[in-house]
Protein backbone atom coordinates (compact mmCIF):
# COMPACT_ATOMS: atom_id res chain seq x y z
CA UNK A 1 0.00 0.00 0.00
CA UNK A 2 0.91 3.70 -0.54
CA UNK A 3 0.18 7.26 -0.97
CA UNK A 4 -2.90 7.72 -2.90
CA UNK A 5 -1.57 8.95 -6.42
CA UNK A 6 -3.69 11.86 -6.48
CA UNK A 7 -2.38 13.41 -3.29
CA UNK A 8 1.04 12.37 -4.33
CA UNK A 9 0.38 14.24 -7.63
CA UNK A 10 -0.01 17.58 -5.37
CA UNK A 11 3.17 17.47 -3.37
CA UNK A 12 5.70 19.49 -4.29
CA UNK A 13 8.81 17.68 -2.41
CA UNK A 14 12.52 19.44 -1.85
CA UNK A 15 15.31 18.09 -3.00
CA UNK A 16 15.10 15.17 -0.68
CA UNK A 17 11.74 14.05 -1.39
CA UNK A 18 10.86 15.92 1.55
CA UNK A 19 7.95 18.08 2.68
CA UNK A 20 7.30 20.59 6.02
CA UNK A 21 5.00 19.49 8.23
CA UNK A 22 3.38 21.46 10.89
CA UNK A 23 1.81 20.04 13.96
CA UNK A 24 -0.63 22.31 15.57
CA UNK A 25 -2.83 21.27 18.76
CA UNK A 26 -6.19 20.62 17.35
CA UNK A 27 -8.06 22.52 20.18
CA UNK A 28 -5.91 25.41 21.57
CA UNK A 29 -4.26 26.01 18.66
CA UNK A 30 -0.84 26.08 19.79
CA UNK A 31 1.66 25.44 17.21
CA UNK A 32 3.70 22.02 18.44
CA UNK A 33 6.53 21.86 16.11
CA UNK A 34 7.70 21.48 12.61
CA UNK A 35 9.14 18.29 11.16
CA UNK A 36 9.70 16.69 7.56
CA UNK A 37 7.31 13.94 5.46
CA UNK A 38 8.01 11.51 2.86
CA UNK A 39 5.71 10.06 0.29
CA UNK A 40 5.80 7.00 3.29
CA UNK A 41 5.26 9.05 6.19
CA UNK A 42 2.50 11.30 5.23
CA UNK A 43 0.80 8.13 4.08
CA UNK A 44 1.63 6.43 7.22
CA UNK A 45 0.02 9.45 9.39
CA UNK A 46 -3.44 9.25 6.76
CA UNK A 47 -3.86 5.92 7.50
CA UNK A 48 -3.12 5.10 10.47
CA UNK A 49 -4.12 8.41 13.01
CA UNK A 50 -0.35 8.93 14.26
CA UNK A 51 1.58 11.86 13.52
CA UNK A 52 4.79 9.93 11.64
CA UNK A 53 7.77 12.07 10.14
CA UNK A 54 11.06 11.60 8.32
CA UNK A 55 13.67 11.80 10.86
CA UNK A 56 16.48 13.83 8.78
CA UNK A 57 18.75 13.10 11.82
CA UNK A 58 18.44 9.19 12.19
CA UNK A 59 17.56 8.91 8.18
CA UNK A 60 14.56 6.58 9.06
CA UNK A 61 10.94 7.00 9.47
CA UNK A 62 9.99 8.37 13.03
CA UNK A 63 6.59 7.82 14.58
CA UNK A 64 6.04 10.60 17.07
CA UNK A 65 6.16 9.14 20.31
CA UNK A 66 7.18 5.80 20.10
CA UNK A 67 10.09 5.89 22.11
CA UNK A 68 9.20 9.19 24.50
CA UNK A 69 5.11 8.07 24.77
CA UNK A 70 4.73 11.85 23.77
CA UNK A 71 2.16 10.46 20.77
CA UNK A 72 0.04 12.94 18.15
CA UNK A 73 -3.00 11.11 17.25
CA UNK A 74 -3.96 13.25 14.03
CA UNK A 75 -7.39 14.87 14.16
CA UNK A 76 -6.84 16.21 10.49
CA UNK A 77 -4.60 16.61 7.92
CA UNK A 78 -4.14 19.07 4.80
CA UNK A 79 -2.20 20.35 1.66
CA UNK A 80 -1.52 24.18 1.41
CA UNK A 81 -2.46 25.99 -2.43
CA UNK A 82 0.80 25.09 -3.31
CA UNK A 83 1.33 21.34 -2.02
CA UNK A 84 4.62 22.18 -0.16
CA UNK A 85 3.54 22.18 3.66
CA UNK A 86 1.45 20.14 5.60
CA UNK A 87 -0.46 21.30 8.56
CA UNK A 88 -1.70 18.78 10.99
CA UNK A 89 -4.53 19.41 13.60
CA UNK A 90 -3.16 16.69 16.73
CA UNK A 91 -4.17 15.79 19.65
CA UNK A 92 -0.41 16.14 21.63
CA UNK A 93 0.11 13.66 24.28
CA UNK A 94 2.68 15.69 27.05
CA UNK A 95 5.40 17.02 25.49
CA UNK A 96 5.74 18.10 22.40
CA UNK A 97 9.27 19.10 22.72
CA UNK A 98 12.48 16.92 23.33
CA UNK A 99 13.53 19.25 26.01
CA UNK A 100 10.16 18.63 27.84
CA UNK A 101 8.36 21.93 26.96
CA UNK A 102 5.09 21.60 25.68
CA UNK A 103 5.91 23.27 22.11
CA UNK A 104 9.11 23.39 20.27
CA UNK A 105 9.04 26.96 20.68
CA UNK A 106 8.30 28.03 24.13
CA UNK A 107 11.80 28.66 25.19
CA UNK A 108 12.91 30.72 21.94
CA UNK A 109 11.38 34.01 22.31
CA UNK A 110 13.11 36.77 19.78
CA UNK A 111 10.49 39.54 20.60
CA UNK B 1 22.39 47.30 10.25
CA UNK B 2 21.86 43.83 10.23
CA UNK B 3 21.11 40.68 12.15
CA UNK B 4 21.91 40.37 16.06
CA UNK B 5 24.81 38.49 15.90
CA UNK B 6 23.50 36.30 19.11
CA UNK B 7 20.43 35.55 16.98
CA UNK B 8 22.05 34.34 13.60
CA UNK B 9 24.16 32.39 16.00
CA UNK B 10 21.53 30.42 16.64
CA UNK B 11 19.73 30.18 12.93
CA UNK B 12 20.18 26.56 11.13
CA UNK B 13 19.97 27.52 7.72
CA UNK B 14 18.87 25.27 4.67
CA UNK B 15 21.86 25.10 1.81
CA UNK B 16 19.74 28.10 0.22
CA UNK B 17 20.62 30.01 3.54
CA UNK B 18 16.59 30.06 3.98
CA UNK B 19 14.95 28.99 7.42
CA UNK B 20 11.00 28.00 7.11
CA UNK B 21 8.69 30.43 9.06
CA UNK B 22 5.27 29.92 10.20
CA UNK B 23 2.96 32.55 10.50
CA UNK B 24 0.06 32.01 12.90
CA UNK B 25 -3.04 34.50 13.34
CA UNK B 26 -2.06 36.02 16.96
CA UNK B 27 -5.35 35.74 18.20
CA UNK B 28 -7.57 32.80 17.19
CA UNK B 29 -4.57 30.36 16.20
CA UNK B 30 -4.94 30.14 12.72
CA UNK B 31 -1.92 28.70 10.68
CA UNK B 32 -2.24 30.88 7.85
CA UNK B 33 1.03 29.82 5.64
CA UNK B 34 4.62 29.01 5.68
CA UNK B 35 7.12 30.66 3.90
CA UNK B 36 10.63 31.38 3.98
CA UNK B 37 13.26 34.13 5.59
CA UNK B 38 16.99 34.41 5.07
CA UNK B 39 19.01 36.71 7.59
CA UNK B 40 17.51 40.10 6.19
CA UNK B 41 14.20 38.83 6.38
CA UNK B 42 14.02 37.95 9.99
CA UNK B 43 16.03 41.30 10.71
CA UNK B 44 13.49 43.48 8.67
CA UNK B 45 10.97 41.23 10.13
CA UNK B 46 11.80 41.90 14.11
CA UNK B 47 12.84 45.69 13.43
CA UNK B 48 9.82 47.31 11.04
CA UNK B 49 6.97 44.34 12.69
CA UNK B 50 6.23 43.65 9.16
CA UNK B 51 6.43 39.85 8.18
CA UNK B 52 9.08 39.96 5.58
CA UNK B 53 9.87 36.90 3.65
CA UNK B 54 12.52 35.65 1.35
CA UNK B 55 10.31 34.71 -2.08
CA UNK B 56 12.31 31.66 -3.87
CA UNK B 57 10.01 31.92 -6.84
CA UNK B 58 11.19 36.00 -7.41
CA UNK B 59 14.08 35.69 -5.99
CA UNK B 60 14.30 38.55 -3.76
CA UNK B 61 12.68 40.05 -0.32
CA UNK B 62 8.99 39.83 -0.09
CA UNK B 63 6.95 42.30 2.25
CA UNK B 64 4.18 40.59 3.10
CA UNK B 65 0.80 42.12 1.50
CA UNK B 66 3.11 45.01 -0.55
CA UNK B 67 1.41 44.44 -4.02
CA UNK B 68 -2.03 42.68 -2.39
CA UNK B 69 -2.61 44.91 1.13
CA UNK B 70 -3.02 42.06 3.50
CA UNK B 71 -0.16 43.10 5.29
CA UNK B 72 1.05 40.89 8.59
CA UNK B 73 1.61 43.49 11.33
CA UNK B 74 3.87 41.03 13.74
CA UNK B 75 3.19 40.30 17.49
CA UNK B 76 6.13 37.80 18.26
CA UNK B 77 8.84 36.01 16.71
CA UNK B 78 10.12 32.62 18.34
CA UNK B 79 12.76 30.54 17.27
CA UNK B 80 12.38 26.65 17.84
CA UNK B 81 14.70 24.50 19.82
CA UNK B 82 16.63 23.73 17.15
CA UNK B 83 17.15 26.93 15.68
CA UNK B 84 15.06 25.62 12.33
CA UNK B 85 12.25 27.14 12.40
CA UNK B 86 10.61 30.17 13.49
CA UNK B 87 6.93 31.27 14.55
CA UNK B 88 5.37 34.34 13.65
CA UNK B 89 2.54 35.74 15.71
CA UNK B 90 1.10 37.91 13.36
CA UNK B 91 -2.42 40.17 12.88
CA UNK B 92 -3.05 39.62 9.22
CA UNK B 93 -5.22 41.80 7.78
CA UNK B 94 -7.57 40.03 4.86
CA UNK B 95 -6.57 36.59 3.13
CA UNK B 96 -3.25 35.19 4.62
CA UNK B 97 -3.51 33.15 0.86
CA UNK B 98 -2.99 34.27 -2.67
CA UNK B 99 -6.17 32.42 -3.67
CA UNK B 100 -7.92 34.77 -1.40
CA UNK B 101 -9.23 31.75 1.19
CA UNK B 102 -8.13 33.17 4.55
CA UNK B 103 -5.49 30.56 5.45
CA UNK B 104 -3.14 28.75 2.85
CA UNK B 105 -4.82 25.11 4.24
CA UNK B 106 -8.36 26.16 3.86
CA UNK B 107 -8.66 24.29 0.58
CA UNK B 108 -6.73 21.29 0.80
CA UNK B 109 -7.67 19.14 3.60
CA UNK B 110 -6.64 15.58 2.96
CA UNK B 111 -8.96 13.63 5.91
Amino acid sequence: MSLDPEIAARLKRNADGLVPAIAQQHDTGEVLMMAWMNDEALYRTLTTGRATYWSRSRDELWVKGDTSGNVQHVKSVALDCDGDTILLKVDQVGAACHTGDRTCFDAGSLG
